[in-house]
């Protein structure tokens, strides 16, 4: 039947109708029906909710996720009719069941993701069916190919495009605000498109955008890799493999984090920017999501395996994950550190040689340096000052200011210093219960909220001396970061005496 | 924060923030908030939508089934916070990884569900997990019990209380209409909840609801079976055993019917209306649940087990579930057909045999019939007319009319004959594709849809003669069946020839 459109500016999925409109189509409260916007030819098929007040009947209100692709406006008028459950529920069935789904199937199940046909129950259903029987490789292939064929592909006329990625799990990584920059002023390419945090303290979108706009769309990243060699964008902006970006949606709650998934999430984003070589970031260690060397070592196989099937080359990094990178968590604070060392600074180490290994096997890889050279190639570029200059010219670009210096950038007004409570060393240092401080204290949203961990794993402490700088845009956020620290007891400092653990002092 | 109260008048799940709001209170899209009614004391912990222009600032919007519990009038004000997930997100990732849920464990999961903590997607992440992993009889035991303690329970003074369940999985499966009736003329109480249709074309709460409302609160249910003896209710209006909806609610998209599941919805039911002693129907057979007695005996052992730890007695009965019981599908045609059965037809004869033999297995286990007797025993009761004089005392204390009669009852007016196409045996009759054509002609909500099935499998038919009627309440409905039957063929007539298989001809 004909109904009037209404778009409801809700952050939902779905459509709402009348009690008298859904028995007229025959609908009962989570039934689904299909609307069709019979001018552009779309059509979504959605579950129904069920108003008996809220609209007037004749009225179908639309929920914006809904309305993303079909683009109806308030008052056009949209066929809708009781319709059958999508049939990817049956091949999400199928997995639920222990079966393996072919090209087509696991296609089917992509293509009614990405036009919103399944809801977060039924995403939900295929994410956890996925990891609990797992993904072989030929699967792992046909849901990555079907989440680049169903978003945008950046095509470049000249090549090797580069691109990095970390699979992360290692707080304050914020490595690729330097190795973009020394990778572009090689003369390489990088169209290097990064996600917002989910669960740390601020993912590269985050932390970029402290000096820039990163939402752009995929024309635009490739106009822009084009004209100054690299970006750092929100690839959520982009519809490149927009999928993945449901997929991560519904896996968050139960922190999911299936290898066939990461792996097809990974290098869809990387097949579809066009890149010819991929250098991946795999930090090991307790802590991380791999836990040791060997872990390691068969995911860097199975990235590699993938990268052959998609004709990508990959080499991986297996970095050391159970310390944070740098000493700063948060946007303003990791920023504040990566562009410091792009102005001269050599501290701290572990940030400045991470970013100069990466970024050495890419050059590398691409040809750029010999075989052994390429770590002194990305120092050069780094100790020349082009590294910062191409990071300026991104900057501007994306269009932020290309003047910024390390100095610019404030952490947040309210501190707190936690003291070592006595002589001793820090014997334990727990990155979970870190990132937990900082999103209590506001980050990633509040920019100037983080930590700065002033000593870590192993380095010797006088009592009294400043071990964690917590810094909070507002005084309650501050207050809120100190109770959850002293609940979770981050840091732990051991005297002489080895049987003698003692909690820093959070009060 | 204190923010005011709008319910939204939307069959949804959570809270509606503006933008500014969400971030006052720290909060993103998906993130949780609690939100407390200081003066009851209650509070519900749930998921984000965020509006920029539905709502002015400083109001919350609060959709119906957070509402539920929560019970908001639209100015009150609350308090709202950001939170943590729940606590039973993460046991529920334990059973995501395999996990034995002990009993605490369990109990935190259904208390979640019931208070509508949990998302219909962290719920269909929990159905998923524990039916690819199974449930042990111990956690079977948790689930039963945490269901019965999270909702109403009824407890009677005298005893014993029986009742009776199908497990489902054969249409037109009117029997409890018979049964109830049968068992509270003699003497025994009998308060039996059911369930409407959900894959179904009719549930036992739709039948009844042709004879009389079926929505009570447990102590209705209570109170009018210890005046009448029995009742035949919905048990979705009762608030028995809550969670089993919810549950039931998310496994519906992807019909999963996963064996401890239904062990524990089935028994807690029984458990809560205070049940000591049940007799359980197991349809058995292809295109059932069960498809071999082999299975069924399995599931029958499941039954008492879980019964002795809940301290119930269990007896099962294997039922032949390859053909629908009786000629009817669809609830007006299913109510008459029962009617007349307690009128005094004797036709049809397989939900005559059905229905006594149920109540005979209840008549002996509660003693009123020595073993072997409880079948002549029922069919004195019905035979009397003493269960047609009960189930008229139940119609009324339900509110409908005591005098109706079998021929009372009208089918839709909308009917299509599908005849047999040549001399020969109907030599399939798939039951799964009648109960399709049922629900296309309209059942179960048009209660006069549905089909009449004239002649079963194995029945010998003369071309013309009719094989199949199909009614509806409108006449797009009947053309929709007709088209639906058409793609499906659920009954095919075979001639002599044996090779010459004939679909019936459905136009």
């Amino acid at each position: 039947m004909k109904l009037t459109i209404k778009v409801l500016d809700i952050t939902s999925q779905g459509v709402l109708l009348t009690e008298a409109d859904a028995r007229a189509v025959g609908v009962l409260e989570g039934d689904r029906v299909q609307v069709l916007h019979e001018a552009k030819g779309e059509s979504a098929n959605v579950i129904v909710n069920i108003t008996s007040t809220a609209l007037p009947q004749g009225v179908i209100g639309l929920y914006l996720k809904t309305n993303r692709r079909l683009g109806f406006s308030d008052g056009e008028v949209a066929e809708v009719r009781e319709t059958e459950r999508p049939a990817s529920i049956d091949l999400i069935r199928k997995k639920i069941d222990g079966g393996r789904l072919s090209k087509e199937e696991m296609l089917s199940i992509v293509k009614d993701t990405v036009s919103e046909n399944l809801s977060p129950a039924e995403l939900t259903a295929f994410v956890t069916a996925s990891y609990i029987h797992g993904l072989d490789m030929d699967e792992v292939e046909h849901l990555t190919r079907s989440m680049v064929e169903t978003g945008d592909r950046i095509q470049f006329t000249t090549h090797p495009i580069v691109d990095k990625h970390s699979i992360g799990g290692v707080p304050g990584n914020k490595i690729s605000l330097l190795v973009v920059p020394i990778i572009a002023a090689s003369g390489l390419r990088i169209p290097k498109t990064s996600s917002r945090a989910i669960t740390g303290a601020g993912g590269t979108a985050d932390l970029m955008e402290v000096l820039a706009p990163v939402e752009f769309t995929s024309d635009e990243v490739k106009r822009m890799t084009e004209k100054v060699g690299g970006v750092i964008v929100w690839g959520g902006s982009t519809n490149i493999a927009p999928a993945d970006d449901r997929f991560i949606m519904v896996e968050y709650p139960f922190r999911i984090d299936a290898t066939g998934q990461m792996l097809a999430s990974v290098m869809a984003k990387k097949s579809a920017v066009g890149a010819d070589l991929v250098v991946i970031d795999i930090p090991v260690g307790t802590g991380t999501k791999v836990p040791t060397v060997q872990d390691g070592r068969r995911l860097a196989s199975q990235f590699m395996e993938i990268g052959e099937r998609l004709k990508i080359r990959v080499e991986c990094a297996l970095t050391y994950g159970e310390s944070l990178v740098g000493h700063s968590i948060g946007p303003n604070l990791e920023v504040r550190e990566a562009l410091s060392i792009l102005e001269g600074a050599q501290d701290p180490g572990s940030l400045l040689q991470k970013s100069l290994g990466l970024s050495g096997i890419a050059l590398e890889m691409a040809g750029k340096a010999a075989r052994g050279q390429g770590y002194a190639m990305a120092e050069e570029l780094l100790s020349s000052g082009k590294a910062l200059g191409k990071l300026r010219q991104i900057i501007e670009i994306q269009g932020g200011d290309p003047k910024v210096r390390a100095g610019d950038i404030r952490p947040g007004e309210h501190q707190f210093v936690v003291n070592a409570p006595l002589d001793g060393y820090v014997v334990a240092l727990n990155n979970r219960s870190l990132i937990t401080v900082a999103r209590a204290a506001g980050a990633p949203h509040d920019r100037g909220a983080g930590l700065i961990i002033h000593a870590k794993k192993g380095t010797k402490v006088k009592q009294g001396e400043p071990i964690v700088t917590i810094y909070a845009e507002r005084s309650w956020r501050l207050q809120k970061a100190i109770e959850v620290g002293r609940q979770l007891m981050p840091v732990l400092v051991e005297g002489m005496l080895l049987s003698h653990v003692t909690p820093v002092h959070w009060v």
